[in-house]
């Protein structure tokens, strides 16, 4: 008799089940979902993304979900005036406005008459027309975003349509925001209800106080040319704002008599945004939830950003319906979510954290993100919790390589082949990379603030080889689904393949008996990095001595921590399976060692980041730090001036660090 | 056959096992206890309160918990110093002391011998002899605080030792911190272990900068007569300090020449403290916590403070015991705390609760509070949430009245009798009152921080008729094993009635198999609560209208609530009782209801006090206010200068009242 339950693996019932799901999942279903969501432009707050919306909604309720609700906020969103285009012009002696840049990306091929296509814009911006002469001496009047062809063009690749290049035509579109994870700028920390108080636009978080706007590398180069030639990145200039994404060096005529003057009318609207809350109901434990999630709105037509992952969602929430619709169900509840205005700052997913906080926190498991599931078409990309790791290891076996030459071979073996994790601290790793979490996407709520276990996996470019920044079009007109199926995944197999693994992701961890967590990997991620901040701050090993640093307390609480998990393991090998409350209590702990990592009192200056091992980095916020509180009280510290305060910041830091991972420790122990 | 389950009220199964716990416990036994732990003084970081702890240790054990431990912190204390004594001096002209205020109390009979009787003094003092003459236009620079015999002696009783007012000579200690809820002041929101990083004494939480010292009213009548008789209280005079009592009026000459001079030598120490933690584990759910704690620490002998409730808190700890040893253990698991230094600012249980706040956070069901037994020997007192409002009326009609011509009734009925309540809102509540929850003991950081359901239960004075504040020798050397035993409880019947009411409480907590709390009495709480304080705004109905004050967002939340709470309760009458996950689903909703209204953001100005509908009144600590944020932005707004932006507070407050209660309903429906 096959056995029916069994920890640390998969039965042999639990794999039949996954592996329907896993053939369920087509590679032309998810291409028919692209294509049908791209045609038009989905833009936040707009008829457009609320219609697709409903239209999930209704798909859901057809795949046989046990409810699909939309729930809405209003929230504060931005866009381009419609009468007053933004630009850029550069005036001459006389007053006269002798170049103005483009008001909008031409069009591709196809999609010229379809409306709500908005113009390259920076959301948030705030209005105005500075102008700029050649020397500012302190101080930022306005900013200029601009894709640099060095940054945004891959070597002998054509520009779009006839390659997957940035046109010069074409402009980065993205939000300007500073919020740190506060969601709606005008109620942190609460959900953006008809009943909430709202903050005045100037007191809310993190919005510019000066104009932003992006232009194309043709009009660049032509302002570059008129005001003599492009200055050395200028701190000072580009102000203090956090950009949206790694930008050109700004630029400045340093001789030209000749002044910039912005144009930007952009406007701030309180607008309500939907996000789709789809529920699997689980038969066992209903009250242990699995959200899988993406947004749904983009800039323009989405055609990577998101929609490659609103189709793999769309396609896995299917595959979960038909096992549904057959008789079974997961032994926890699934959730599946699709996110409004995430291109405004996370909105739709922060507001529904911050409106279900309570629950989440005690009966959330996990958070599986489901953004764009290509950026490239190369390899695999992971960024998870280390309690993940080993889930996503073992499952990337048993899914098959979409990569060609690797027709007979797992998704793991293409993986490490193509992304072998050297890693500087332990060259006998001998796995595929895994990256820590960041933040740019809607997994930030549930894991910086919430401590949910969370991952997100899709398909990459060649982090070795392929220099440029992101992909070329990103958030462009030209994201559309012909680039997808001409150029990123004619066959779709790589969105399949990340379908494939989303959903087995989910399927583990909403039907595992035992939740697929492995703590170990936690303690020996923790060693690294308390390993590799201690080598930062040894820089300073003189300093260290004097002030009486030391990094002893971490050491011994991560030591603590990897003994603790190591016996709870142990523990949870022995459990007696069929004492239902027995394996709950183990299942809490598991569910909740995450949990214990998150400090109420936030990181510094950062109120919604809580994790104490990982944050978005202070300096972009798309990659992940470990200890992000002891490592910005390092930063740049060869250049602090009090340096007693300074290295007191840092044993502080230390000592909240060692605390945490303590008390993450103590939540393994034995219950009692 | 009797049935081993039943949900709502006690098995009979149950109701046996609770009775043998009642029956076990002895009034002889509280009055060994108490004569034996206040032989000696117990001040917080001495060597003989760490006898006491080791002693109290040793009896845990012998009583058949299955551990016991002493748990150490490193905390800031404050101490006289012992070479420079601590008095007030009047100065004539000259420049003479031409009188200097007692340096101790003279001691009860009997205890003149006994070593470690520090004399009065206000802990946390700064240190310094500060010269005050009779007109102070800004800031003060020293506080005295005297108990005034209008407040602290009852009419027609004797002092100490012929009857039980406080002597002339006796003075109240205190602590003059003002620490909201943080614990230990140099290690604010993490345990003061040896690892954890401490502030610097000037930058601690709460510390006081000017002297403060307490005398009695012989020394006061003296310093008034000689200065000129005492003034109107003066606020700017008294400083912002948090006084730990209701002080008499401050009192300064405003005609003498003549100064005073105070001299304070006080000075603050870290210095280790210990609680002794003892586990009683459960069989079923050994992950889920009750928690029965009380501190040991006393000024000095603490005859009332605190040692009637650690007498009493041995009492019961030694009846689970023998329970336990005759082969019954509950189905959760109990936790016994002994605090220490609760005096300097409940620094014992805020540390503990800090360094387990992870695993409280994830399985505490909740905290009785084990302090002072009895203030007073009149009737029943009861603060707690109103979950536990139920349980406590239903097992204070299973146990007998202490009191006089009560002799055949529960100790309801002479509660009942005796203390009506007769509710402003409701006549129709014909129950005993019960309070809500303040501050100034040890339950603070598990319900006000943590969100921990906790209660509290003592003998107190008759509210009515006497007005004294407190007990008379509150705080003095004069509390003693006599004052309780020839004076309040001389047959230890009263302690023995809170005893059997404490451990009933823990006991029915611990072993029912559904946890034995109602949300539908949260929910008319809540709707009390939203009238009054609506009542209150409404004093200022045109200025609600000017700037569009709204409480309907709240009453709807409260609403919401009453109904989620209702329909919670019917499906929790059907619940199948053989299912232990659908139990235990249901038992987690119950557990984590209290910690859905905590706000993680904490209070305005108050990180530490998180619970969104109670908290320490922050103008009496003892007290408990019912939607404080609310409440404080209301608070003075007659004398407002920017009522506009006074307003926006009040909406910011309401908003954030009505999303937790909105959240904390969202918690008891239906989990999927």
């Amino acid at each position: 008799m096959k056995p029916t339950v069994k920890t640390g693996s998969s039965s042999y019932a639990y794999q039949d089940m996954r592996q329907r799901l896993v053939a369920e999942m087509k590679a032309e279903n998810i291409k028919e979902f692209l294509c049908s969501f791209t045609k038009l432009p989905h833009l936040a707050g707009t008829e457009q993304n609320f219609h697709l919306a409903k239209q999930i909604q209704d798909q859901w309720k057809s795949f046989g979900l046990d409810s699909a609700e939309l729930v809405h906020y209003d929230v504060l969103l931005s866009y381009p005036n419609e009468t007053k285009p933004n630009y850029i012009s550069i005036i001459d002696d006389l007053g006269n406005e002798i170049f103005n840049t483009s008001l909008f990306e031409p069009p591709p091929q196809g999609y010229g008459n379809v409306t709500g296509m908005l113009p390259p814009y920076n959301a948030f911006s705030a209005q105005g027309t500075p102008e700029v002469k050649n020397a500012i001496l302190a101080g930022a009047r306005g900013v200029i975003l601009y894709s640099d062809p060095a940054d945004y063009c891959a070597p002998g690749v054509d520009p779009y349509p006839k390659g997957w290049n940035l046109p010069g035509g074409g402009a980065q579109r993205g939000n300007v925001l500073n919020l740190n994870g506060a969601g709606d700028p005008l109620t942190p920390g609460y959900p953006a209800k008809e009943y909430t108080f709202r903050y005045e636009v100037d007191e809310g978080v993190g919005i510019p106080v000066i104009p932003v706007h992006p232009i194309g590398y043709y009009d660049a180069e032509i302002l570059l040319r008129i005001m003599g030639g492009p200055a050395a990145p200028d701190d000072s200039w580009m102000g203090s704002l956090s950009v949206p994404y790694n930008v050109g060096p700004g630029f400045m005529g340093n001789y030209s008599t000749r002044k910039i003057r912005m144009h930007v009318h952009t406007y701030n609207k309180i607008t309500r945004i939907y996000n789709v809350i789809g529920i699997l109901r689980g038969t066992v434990e209903p009250d242990r939830y699995i959200i899988l999630g993406g947004h749904r709105d983009s800039w323009v037509f989405g055609g990577i950003d998101p929609t490659t992952g609103t189709a793999v969602l769309q396609e896995v929430a299917r595959s979960f319906g038909k096992l549904k619709m057959e008789g079974w169900r997961p032994r926890r509840t699934i959730i599946f979510a699709s996110w409004d205005a995430e291109e405004f700052g996370l909105l739709g997913s922060t507001e529904w954290a911050e409106e279900n906080v309570k629950v989440l926190q005690e009966r959330a498991v996990a958070y599986i993100n489901s953004d764009s599931s290509i950026e490239g078409n190369y390899t695999l990309r992971a960024d998870c919790t280390p309690l993940l790791y080993q889930l996503v290891y073992n499952l990337t076996k048993e899914i098959s390589s979409p990569d060609e030459g690797y027709e007979s071979k797992s998704l793991y073996e293409s993986w490490l082949e193509k992304d072998r994790s050297l890693d500087d601290d332990d060259d006998d790793d001998d796995q595929p990379r895994i990256n820590k979490l960041g933040s740019g996407s809607d997994f930030e709520a549930y894991f910086q603030r919430l401590g949910i276990a969370s991952g997100r996996v899709r398909y990459t470019k060649n982090r070795k080889a392929d220099k440029y920044s992101n992909y070329p079009v990103y958030h462009t007109v030209y994201e559309t689904f012909e680039l997808v199926e001409k150029f990123y995944d004619p066959t779709f197999r790589k969105q399949l393949a990340v379908a494939q693994l989303r959903g087995s992701l989910v399927y583990e961890l909403a039907d595992s008996h035992v939740i697929p967590f492995n703590c170990q990997d936690y303690g020996e991620a923790l060693r690294k990095y308390a390993k590799r901040i201690y080598n930062l701050a040894k820089k300073h090993e003189e300093q260290m001595e004097t002030y009486e640093v030391s990094f002893e307390p971490l050491f011994s609480a991560v030591k603590n921590f990897t003994e603790a998990a190591a016996d709870f393991h142990r523990r949870l090998e022995q459990v007696d399976l069929k004492n239902p409350l027995a394996v709950r209590s183990m299942n809490d702990q598991l569910m909740f060692v995450e949990r214990a990592f998150i400090d109420p009192l936030g990181l510094p200056g950062r109120t919604f980041y809580r994790h104490v091992i990982f944050a978005p980095s202070s300096h972009n916020k798309y990659v992940g730090e470990s200890f992000p509180g002891i490592y910005d009280a390092l930063f740049d510290i060869g250049n602090k001036v009090d340096l007693q305060k300074t290295w007191e910041n840092v044993k502080r830091q230390i000592s909240i660090a060692a605390f945490t991972v303590q008390a993450a420790a103590g939540t393994l122990k034995e219950v009692a």
